[in-house]
């Protein structure tokens, strides 16, 4: 299968060649060399105190970007579906206040212009990475985006998506693996650390891992975030909320500032074993 | 089980209220009624004179709609994309000639005039449906849709995602299986009848199936159109191409327009027992 | 993929050789022929009035076989497991006071002489389809065996499996598709009628399908039962309980012998289009 | 999705009490304490040279518990099935000679008391793990018992087939991930780490990782040992050959003994993290 796997890739732009992995660097932060950033952040952007409470807690404890959703792709259309362009603003806001570069998810090449304005990094959710039009649209510009895997797309699609990216011009893709389906219903996603493994192997692209979405089970994060590290990933996102139980959406899975801070203590332990840093 | 899908989509708009299906005609063609219409074509038009062989050849079969894409969502940047507008206007002169309605995929937004200008129906691919914005935009319009499922989508995400249209005040919405991811992989997809008999009973949206996309494989085309005509659609679409073998994509599930033509006599026996009728 | 379907199992004992499916005669019954034999009966044999009831409403409607469950494999070891050798007897009995061969499930090798006994046909449940050991058993007998298959098998699998016990001598095997796990959670499972159809053009073993199972939701039995049919299927295994309600298992997805009636006389019109017959 | 977890797990024997895990004791190795004990081995006992060779590496490298198949559940009737009683004479005497307990894998109850006799520990593999009538046999006996997950059982199928074992009155049962089945193709399995996280939360068992079939790829075995070990794995069981080309299964996945020995330093330093060790 790694036979299979490395013929598939092996003359694509995302392959491996030196076996080194691209640095990709956003301000004062960096994806794909010893730091393993930690994104910490709201799921989404619900109002401008709980926005810089959370950054104030998750900074303190080592997180050195902030993620808030702004556009929020729901299952439902008539669930919350973001804050638009005031979201973007108050999330830049905040990030500069703090010192921190800020990433939002674009669902939409219209609101290009608009993130590129008010974001450091362009998100791509796991419901757009077959969003081709999209896609080629980030080929064109110059800033890093970060890649989710689709719900159930396999290795090769997602290569091929940040293939897309690379082909028109633009090398600055990080890959996000956020878990997939399966026929488990007591976790959200099946987080697929193979695939960190499998990607770190075939490409040199960065990898990092959301194990907020990859669980969806708030007990889940912090076993899982060890293990993302131990497995070689290159950052991690993850959800926080200062009060969970009264989250917009995905407050199951978002960790409270006290919880996120025990985490970002064992992670340090772990990546210094990695020979690795979190800041 | 049954249950659980009931309250969950009992309040919304693509609820079944009287157990009628809701009737959605374009031109000559009626989705939802006594008729279950067939459509076909090639799965990307490459040139007029094959697009025009192949729809002669089966609107004499039987078929009542054409169709081809222009804008193709393909897995890898450097396959062949489609043809684009020149393609959509070969498709529109085409069914002129022949006196079928046409319908096309739309991928991007930004393509939706053109679309509209030339196409009687638009189809939104199993990659698109969850591209909510693109959604909201179909909801705006006034032509009909035929919003395919997800590769993984449950059937509460698909409906969901054509609530997105009708919430916005397009209701000619058209369901289309296409078959879902499993770990099966001597066929292309796992197509999912239970989803379209049960999906007939929670909604009063018709509902198509696609055999061709829904098992990868020419000799399954045939045997899964009755399946799918027995479980109840409400209509087909099938890939034909005069040489396969040559096809610029999805030659192995495509049917010559022989095999498509001994088919078309097989359903028309079979929809006669169900009370219903092809053209 | 067919390409490679047909390699792999071109040198096998199940594949298809002239093109024509193995008929299978038991007492008056033959799968693989014209005739499109129906079992039903309850989940698990309960009681004998129960079962003689339903018996006798079933083999009016049309069913030839009756089928009844004394050794349950249940996920809970605390639900109701079957009645073991009393259960025999009464199905026994009861079959042949109705003159209906019957089929019961096989759990454990130790219990084959019982069943040899009291049962004309051995079922192998899904989750025994790996159970080697046991298959290798049934490759020793003179009895036809229902080979389900595995909640997640790949149809390769499936096939192999078969292939146990043929290789061990007995060639009188039926495959029985019934439902295939997915991230789907409205229906119990998904019921694969693309490995109906491809399996029937592998290999010469008939091939029957479970509805009840392979949707889990009653109102879906009907429609999977005709689509099962117009895909191509050598029968049907239905579970039919005269208050469903009240089963010990399995009511939700069980029809009631009205309802069982009402199907046959679809049935009955659809196979006649086919060319064949349930009786 | 914790909550349904928490709730359905509550009043069976699995369930966690105080939050601490049992300890389960075959000589001089523990599982659920604070060593996370290595079992290492060919994936079949081929022959005794070989053997020995393989259990003499690995124990020098840090493996404390020696594996070999001597029943081989394999997909096709024509592949090597193990050696059976002879194998496990061989990996008794191999085990013996080097001190080292040794655990081997039984398929079928009347192998029960040959198994027994010879290995400390009774492995059932993912396919036998819905093999109720097995289960209930291990729950009279007084040995531990690995027990692996289903190919694509749920992690509450898996709790409920413990629970047989445990019903029955053996309390000794070691849970062991070893991936499920997805639609990616370019590893073997999808080895599912939110279980082994969740499973440590729910119950008292431990829970070990075979992270050579949760990948089936031998470049993913390290990175998914350490990651298996961060996120709370109680063990690990690794397949080794001396030379994997040549052996009769799963060459493609097996370590070799230097890529075993070079894992378990990169392990020893990790689980020191965790406060915990591998001998």
């Amino acid at each position: 299968m790694i036979n299979t796997a490395l013929k598939k890739t092996a003359s694509m732009l995302v392959a491996a060649t030196d076996g080194e992995t691209s640095m990709i660097r956003v301000k004062n932060v960096c994806f794909g060399g010893k730091q393993i950033p930690v994104i910490a952040g709201p799921c989404a952007i619900e109002n401008e105190d709980n926005l810089r409470e959370t950054a104030f807690k998750v900074r303190a404890a080592g997180a050195v970007m902030l993620r808030g959703g702004a556009y929020k792709p729901r299952t439902s259309p008539y669930s919350f579906q973001g804050h638009g362009r005031s979201g973007l603003q108050c999330l830049a806001r905040v990030g500069e206040e703090m010192n921190m570069p800020v990433i939002t998810e674009l669902m939409d090449g219209e609101d290009l212009d608009a993130v590129m304005e008010y974001s450091d990094i362009i998100q791509i959710g796991a419901r757009n990475m077959y969003n081709y039009s999209l896609l080629r649209k980030l080929g064109k510009i110059n800033k890093p985006v970060v890649l989710k895997r689709g719900l159930s797309a396999t290795i090769e699609e997602w290569l091929l998506a940040a293939e897309y990216i690379l082909a028109g011009g633009n090398k600055q893709v990080i890959l996000c693996e956020r878990g997939i389906r399966s026929a488990e219903t007591w976790t959200r996603n099946t987080l697929d650390l193979n695939a960190v493994a499998l990607v770190k192997q075939l490409s040199h692209l960065p990898v990092i891992v959301d194990p907020s979405h990859g669980t969806g089970v708030r007990s889940l994060v912090g076993p899982m975030s060890m293990a993302a590290v131990a497995a070689g990933a290159d950052g991690l996102m993850i959800e926080v909320h200062p009060r969970p139980e009264t989250a917009l959406s995905d407050g199951e899975q978002s960790l409270t500032p006290r919880g996120f801070s025990q985490l970002m203590r064992q992670l340090e332990a772990l990546v210094a074993v990695m020979g690795r840093r979190v800041r």
